[in-house]
């Protein structure tokens, strides 16, 4: 016998625990179009000041995962994925994905684009000439069984719920609450399919969570709900008060990633693929021991084993594989500008924000979904925090087409750097692991 | 500058207090349609978990009072006007009314009609056959000015964001927060415009509020609110766990009405009249002692003044006067059946709602808006509580048509007795004054 919707708000209303049929009701009801918003609106209001135990946040992930279209992998072995809680610059994917399947595992994977300062994999791939998106599901699966590496465009209707979920909290003043944050990025890693999970939780000014206690809070309750629901799943908590690398803009990314998969890529974009390989490999069963396992994920950029995977992968899905050996050919804007430091001092802090910001005004994001992409502009980070400059030395170099949006990203960016007389401590890029 | 929907509802998430401006944008914006239902429920529930100061309740109440007509009465003197916050054969309205004409006060009233087991004034004033529940706003304020009493059905569009709120509330668990209750109900009567306000607040297993301490602290509410509103106000707490009276049912309630105002009705009704009337007597300033005001009140009836002014207003409004006169000549079903005690005892209780829902079953009410009424029908409770029966005594006797629905209203009835082998305790009326 279902209840009913005003009893089941009461419920929650009251500090109760849903079951798994009453999340099904209320949040699979809403996503058939049988529950109005209102009444959800008014159940998330009461989730978002009662909260949810970890038995329903994980019940509220699973109902929401299988809203929709699932991505079957059971015919492929040791699948894995990762997940960033996004961030400006993040170039990880591009460098992470073939570095696992050097490993040995098993990459298939649906991306989104980006949106607003934050850029997609999708897009950033597309700085490759052919590169298709779009593969039919037997092709994308047959490439992930002979490479171990395919990405596709999301084709599939994954966990639509999450998407409806999140209209609605955004206009109701219910984003912030900790089990309808996890629950969401849970439900679409859980109906893409893979066996195993690893989380980059980024913590700082640039991230969806500011502090470390709330980052570490939302690693938790996300890897407990993996765990719930079967995976194998592990978290690590990095900082995204600066952004990654040097580089932001699609071909600038690209460009960087294959510097960084030949070895000879920015320190701390190196120490974060390394670590999160590494955080793969143990957590999908094929290392016990992580320092190991961290030797295992450098040597695939000693050895070229993981560049050759990013060819392969490139070629397979029709992109122009000779630019993997000779990324000089990517199209990068023309146009050069500078942002300089306005007196001497130490680098204390770059906004992450700003950046992102500044690529799109160059022209280098979506403000709305289907907006073309400019895949050549883009912002080089070319100081970073902790070191000394004088006045007028380079902290910014843009990369800009015929001037577009070019005054006002260096306004942007000029408003996120901060000086300082005496010099900053600067934090690791790796602040915890959660398992 | 006026906020963002969701900045204010964050700010009631998090236990923040509105200014009135913020409830005019977000009630006010509701009634006008800007407003959409699904952030007004969040903002419900928010208010729901945590409150609203007593400032607060009264601001929304007046937002509430002024999102659409407004009743003028300042042509008036003395204006006072009844509430009661429902029941089951309350037919006060029908012996007070007359009482405060009497006593020289005006009386000029907008009522509804009932639903469900509720009957409505005006329902039971169409009792008389002729009698028009729809007068001009010169005649009504020229007879309210004439004979102190003049009642009306609902033609203004008197407090909307009421019914609108109130709906919205019913499909989302949001109802029994008191100060959305307390600014409900004060709303309304402020909207109404009368200068004294008495409430009767009804506490116990037939009414809104079960128990003595909601029962108070609603009145209070809305004692407060409408204080910072100017009016006069005082409240009554009375009890309601079994019907007032012995009648239920149109006809039936008006001839009760007419022995009271004749002094020969049942104590329990004249007790409370005598008490409502010097309780408004009080409250609009005409008397400092209460018991004095009690003795006036209670001459009304004795006098002949108060069933005097019934005669004149149901003639003014159209009516058959003589049948104040002669009551015996209203409509009464034919039909005549019982509801005998099933064992020999004390009766302990007699569920009104029972009692409401079996006039209902009769035809003596509308399940639905617009449902024509039987207004001949009805249940006349013969043994109160506390009195011992013998089996076979008849507690309950329906009058009914023609047998419709007299099997149900039977039932019902029996589900709602309660013997007891010994005496039981039966407390008084009147429970409680707030001020």
């Amino acid at each position: 016998m279902s209840q009913s919707i005003p009893d089941l708000i009461a419920k929650k209303r009251g500090g109760g625990q849903h079951s798994r049929a009453e999340l099904e009701q209320l949040v699979g009801g809403y996503t058939r179009g049988e529950v109005p918003d209102y009444q959800v609106s008014a159940w998330l209001m009461a989730v978002f000041l009662k909260g949810m135990t970890e038995a329903e946040t994980a019940d509220l992930t699973l109902v929401m995962a299988e809203s929709g279209d699932t991505l079957d992998l059971s015919s492929l072995s040791d699948t894995v994925d990762k997940h960033s809680t996004g961030g400006v610059g993040d170039k990880t994917s591009l460098v992470l994905t073939p570095m696992l399947a050097a490993l040995g595992l098993t990459v298939a994977k649906m991306s989104g684009r980006g949106l607003a300062h934050t850029g997609g994999t999708i897009d950033k791939l597309e700085s490759f000439p052919g590169w298709n998106p779009e593969l039919p599901e037997d092709r994308f699966l047959a490439q992930a069984r002979d490479i171990g590496l395919a990405l596709v465009g999301q084709s599939k209707d994954l966990a639509p719920a999450d998407g409806k979920l999140y209209a609605l909290r955004d206009v109701t003043a219910t984003v912030e609450s900790l089990p309808l944050i996890a629950s969401s990025i849970m439900s679409k890693k859980i109906a893409s399919g893979a066996q195993t999970i690893v989380l980059d939780v980024k913590s700082g000014a640039g991230a969806f969570m500011k502090t470390l206690d709330d980052s570490r809070a939302l690693a938790q309750a996300m890897v407990d709900i993996g765990t719930r629901a079967g995976r194998n799943v592990r978290a690590v908590l990095t900082d995204m008060d600066t952004p990654l690398g040097h580089m932001a803009g699609n071909s600038l990314e690209v460009q960087e990633a294959i510097a960084t998969l030949r070895g000879e890529g920015p320190a701390d974009l190196t120490e974060l693929c390394v670590t999160l390989a590494a955080e793969v490999l143990v957590a999908a069963g094929k290392e016990t021991d992580l320092a190991r396992a961290q030797e295992r994920a450098a040597a695939t950029l000693k050895d070229g084993s993981a560049l050759a995977k990013l060819e392969a992968f490139v070629s397979a899905q029709g992109g122009d594989g000779q630019l993997v050996r000779n990324p000089a050919g990517l199209d990068v804007a023309p146009g050069r500008a500078e942002v300089l430091a306005p007196e001497s001092g130490y680098i204390a802090r770059l906004d992450a924000l700003s950046v992102g910001r500044a690529v799109l005004a160059l022209g280098g994001g979506r403000e709305r979904k289907g907006d073309p992409v400019d895949v050549g502009v883009g912002v080089e980070t070319v100081c970073k925090p902790g070191e000394q400059v004088a006045a007028g030395d380079v902290i910014y170099r843009l990369y800009h087409r015929d001037g577009r949006g070019l005054e006002r990203a260096q306004e942007l960016l000029r408003g996120g750097i901060e000086l300082s007389q005496t010099p900053p401590e600067v934090g690791g890029l790796i602040l915890d692991r959660v398992q």
